[in-house]
């Protein structure tokens, strides 16, 4: 999950980094939720989709039964009771409760999640400053990693009460409408790779999820990658050309999915007579043909890809392309959440970073020589390698210093809540 | 629904009695919810279960639709979206939130809610005033109906939130326990009815729901009844003899209940140790053998008396044996909210009126000349006349002034979240 | 479930007679199942459908495990694992294949079965003539109990075959077409009853079902009854005045169910481009608007006759109405296997026999002092007595002489695949 | 799907051997049937399951819709419903009978399906000796991949009716059992592979379907494969150290679908008091524990991979390791149709083809610079490519002439009743 690297020496004598670090990303998550009543923090839509106070609770449990459970041994648990609720699905942590009951959890109020992170807060800031240079070898990526943990949940809780909302015909805004310039955007190009024997994965220097390693060796083919994701422009061709009505674009169980859900658009968009409109984390709105396409499934994103002729890239040549480009874009710090058409000045590949997560045609599996870590820390993401697809590249709503190029993000096939999109490949 | 009788006149003139009515009974549900959080009053359990919040607008929404929008031409609506959102099942009111969506709304929030409660009720009160005495003789009626309306709300905010906190791990108490002598009961005896052509049904003699009437012959051969209900040791005498593994005493539909739910006690009770604890509205305690048993299906109900060798009485032998006693019990002025053994002292038929609903075996069907109300207020009873059975008497959650012996209160015969018991009966 | 009465000494020395019975009901059952290829007799389209080679063996299960095994000590059970396989739903006989998996069985073959039936007959034949007086007057009633559970199947050999072949794109017909006259029936008339102190169910003379009696006093207010059973002509009158758009004239659950089936006609009706066709046991033809609607629930005569400002007769006004007339019709003898419009000549009430069945408003309860047998043979009917409502009159797929005024027939609200239809009443 | 070759030319003129192919196949088909009944034929088992006789009429109207409807003018067809009744799943084609009914048609029977499959079989014999050359150049091809086309409807047959056996309880036995000497196994053993930049896939010689190929380079690292499948004495241990019960082992849906299904042993074993019975196409019987275990979904192979802390081969390997070995093994021409313990003579790496298929690691998707032919028929194989993984090597039920070691075939990770089982793989 974390790699044990030369750098873990800087990392040893890092304590007021890590404080920093600990602070900064506890403070958003309250941030987050700030905008949001004790009603709106509790409900869940769907199982999927988890009540903003969960999410609030769950990340502290981690630090707290990860951390302070096992390095502090003077630590007092805030409520017994707490282990059970706000364990998400760690078999190896003992029973749990179930997932789709989340939204059953009218106590422990908001207030009492508030005082559970306080206490957890607490504890974490006395055990940087107080644990022995040998436990906090130890402690210190077990930090880093609940910080990225949480910072997953923040993403979580931007998706999860958008859909919420989206549910609600009062259609709530999260947050004000933001002053938007009409868009436009710049004209779809292509750029080649050559390919060949390349290596992907995380090297081992900075933070990176376990899934994301080994680095390994890879064969790629010649490949042309387009230079933005697909718009909702060019989406909404695909729905008048019929896309959603002809299974010929379709894997099976994609159309399958299209018949039962009744798909007609990607999720939040609603047509009104002159056109569409879509639903936003600053409401509902009229589309902008200029942003990128948001909120497909991998099968809506595989069958516009086939009715444009092209293709998904795989994860690898995606990573081959974005390797070594700032890890700058649309991210979360922008508080925009939400894609945005890309900036006519520069050339070559744009938006590989940030606006919206690009589903790729591969699988998520394990890499070769891929071990998770031992315990229950260790069913952090390899129990989930079947049935779900990599994306790649972050989103509106990934926090800014949360992505990496070689970041794996995965769904399952059929999943539209997430902030999820395209780009296009060709063979070369 | 509500008949128009020779005491009309009273009513016409009886505006305070109206205002004053109207103000206790609204004022009553806010007293019911006051207990609870915001968060505790937006969760929805089940698809049968309603948020509290939901309750308090909904019957909100009763007085707007069928009074104020109708009789005052100056009324100004609250919130024209609440029109769509707090419907129940008014099919001629037009569209409406889902039912099982209810729990998917944090906006409006409780805030919001008790502003359109203040904003309807300002206006009752006013119409009140200022009703012409024509508009008075259709109005007065519509005010009595929706204030029963509420006290049915009032009882379903106790039944709901009680499912609902028995969802959630922590066992929340709806209030603190009250402090209780030992139980005991009375043993069960029987009394003796001679039968023959009775009548029963609302006579037109204070208010009654459309479905209490007409008053109507039947034949009713001789009985005898129970003295009081079944109890929790006698109901536990049912469950050691393997009443829930033995197919024998049980209704088809209700033996493929029991296998598929997996049913081996009443709702709410919990097998320990040495016996069985019991969640109330005070929250889980032991199982007290004295009080009757709650909380049981029809299929529970009919299964336990023919493992007794009795059988359930009909609703014209309940109404025979009712008519005419006083209408006093444990009821929800009590705030016990729960049903208790019968007081020692006193003979012969007991606790007919409050504690249970006692579960009889007739279907609920109209009664002889039975004609609903024509409009949205007459889709009000009769609609739901398939698949459910009668229970009579009122329950420990039942307000006081809302019961009366040809009171028929209705449920699917699986259904266990209402406080419904049973009495035995046998033929003479 | 049957009498013990007067005349049960006829019956102890009525052996050719019992002979007689049982094989011409064992014959008759063999006739149906002729038209029928080995593949047609083992599909089972519904849980409730069941295949005819099922109803075959199930039929004779019936002799051997309530007369063979329990009155002849020398018998020699056919196959042990039939006695799972073909039990329909005795608990008291022990587990039993699953009812949702008998389409699953091509073994035993209809070869086998038929080698079943010969092996019980033959065990039957001779018990008839070796069994003492004292075990014949036990052995009688249940044979002639066994005839009649087999006429019911019968009935059901034809409605689920139907239902079978309904399902098959090529619309095989179970037997040729017939001739038939253009069609025509009679208006519409009405004949008054005074009501009163009646007394219904079976008197103890002849063979009745346990659920028909006892025989009992019910009070029946005064009550206008149909001259003949709502024809097809009629109903699509409901159907062109939006009558499966309106939830006004529909039982709530009855309304919830057309939403969900997305009903528009009876079953077997298909609307084509200038009226409809009904698909019969004869194969598809054009609707004929002078016969009897029929295929239809409870729901769809319920809202009917809420429509045609009428209702449905109850179970004692119809059984008044019927009583003392002749037990003759369009039954099954005709081979005809549908209903008919009713002949131009005669007066009064028709078809109240043969037919269609008639759905009454009157759920499906026990007599007063109903007691079901003790045993297996006691689970006959007394446990289906919940969501059930009660039909009158048999139908052109009845046995002819399986029919009596006193019969009660039950099946679901939402049951549409019997041959069930209605006669509205009124009050006078 | 079928490559364009240089060995075209020798196709071209082979129409005696194409006549050959194709008359072995159909004649195979026939084989397979004639132990079933037309009640066995007609049934079907779950929606994934189909009855003997579909699978022999929809691969004859394979030969009818692809070939002879498209070069034949003077082609009748056989009966126009079939179009609709026998298509499987080419939306190009048009509506088609709902795979989930395909157990509802009892008409056709098996003797109109022989009629159709010799109408069709006439009309080809009749195409392979008229068509002219140029047509024959097209045709040639399509009969090919018709043939296997069918063989793959050959396993299917013997996996449908196992499965629709197995839910019988007479536990019928498709052959009867054979002379079985007591099994042994060898020792499980390790083979090295040096890995590196490898090829794999068709590359073009023969028949392989459009999946296979194009041929391309993969980078391999060094690995190990065991010498044999797991047998089911391994796959015992595993059981009995709680494999069944411990969640580690389990990837996260597989884990849900172990509690959801209740499993604890593979497919078609069955516990009895001293060790485990399993069903067979030869009829139940004990346990061998020298054979290779079958009947295992993904999520089972996957979990005793990770217990035996070992993993699954990808495709890659497994295609490295088995390139260049004889295509023998026991195969369907064995008519064993049940894997088999491996013989103790021989060296190396054994059974790579036949007895079971085995589950790979890799998810099926295309390989690069795949392409589907256009038109329906290339809706073969690549409109399946999601949630589902890669079986390889052929199984005891496999034709002997259709594997290849670039098969891929591919089933979701939860199916059992493929005759699958594993092999154990383990990096270098």
């Amino acid at each position: 999950m974390i790699e044990i690297g030369a750098q873990q020496e800087a990392r040893d004598t890092g304590r007021p980094a890590a404080r920093r670090q600990f602070d900064a990303v506890r403070r958003e998550s309250e941030v987050l939720a700030s905008r949001l009543t004790p009603e709106d923090q509790s409900i869940q839509s769907t199982p999927d989709v988890s009540p903003t106070k969960w999410h609030l609770a769950h990340t502290t449990w981690f630090f707290e039964t990860f951390i302070l459970k096992r390095f502090d041994p003077a630590y007092r648990v805030f409520d017994p009771a707490f282990h059970y609720l706000f364990n998400s699905y760690y078999e190896a942590e003992g029973p749990r409760h179930p997932r789709p009951q989340r939204g059953m959890l009218s106590r422990p109020s908001c207030a009492d999640v508030a005082s559970y992170r306080g206490h957890v807060e607490a504890g974490i800031a006395q055990l940087i400053e107080s644990a022995s240079d040998a436990a906090w070898r130890e402690i210190a990526p077990l930090i880093e990693l609940g910080c990225h943990h949480e910072q997953q949940h923040q993403e979580l809780i931007l998706m999860d009460i958008k859909h919420v909302f989206s549910l609600n015909p009062l259609l709530p805004a999260y947050q004000p409408p933001r002053r938007r310039a009409p868009g436009s955007t710049v004209p779809l190009d292509w750029v080649a790779f050559a390919g060949g024997l390349a290596q992907i994965g995380h090297d081992g220097d900075g933070f990176a999820f376990d899934n994301e390693g080994p680095r390994h060796r890879v064969w790629v083919e010649p490949f042309r990658l387009a230079t933005r994701p697909v718009s909702c422009g060019e989406f909404a061709e695909f729905i008048a050309a019929g896309g959603y009505r002809e299974p010929e674009f379709w894997l099976s169980e994609g159309w399958a999915t299209v018949q039962q859900q009744g798909w007609e658009a990607p999720l939040y968009w609603r047509a009104v007579d002159d056109g569409w409109r879509i639903f936003t984390l600053s409401g509902e709105r009229r589309l902008d043909p200029a942003e990128p396409v948001v909120h497909i499934s991998f099968y809506e994103a595989d069958a516009y890809a086939k009715w444009a002729e092209k293709r998904l890239p795989t994860e690898a040549e995606w990573e081959v392309a974005a390797e070594g480009r700032p890890l700058a874009g649309n991210l979360a710090d922008s508080r925009r959440y939400h894609p945005a058409a890309v900036d006519g000045a520069g050339e070559g590949i744009r938006q590989m970073i940030g606006d919206v997560w690009e589903w790729t045609q591969s699988p998520y599996t394990p890499y070769p020589r891929f071990r998770p870590v031992t315990g229950a820390i260790g069913e952090y993401n390899g129990k989930f390698m079947s049935n779900q697809m990599v994306l790649r590249g972050g989103a509106a709503v990934t926090p800014a210093n949360h992505i990496r190029t070689t970041y794996r993000n995965f769904f399952p096939p059929s999943a539209r809540w997430a902030f999820s999109g395209l780009r296009l490949a060709e063979d070369a």
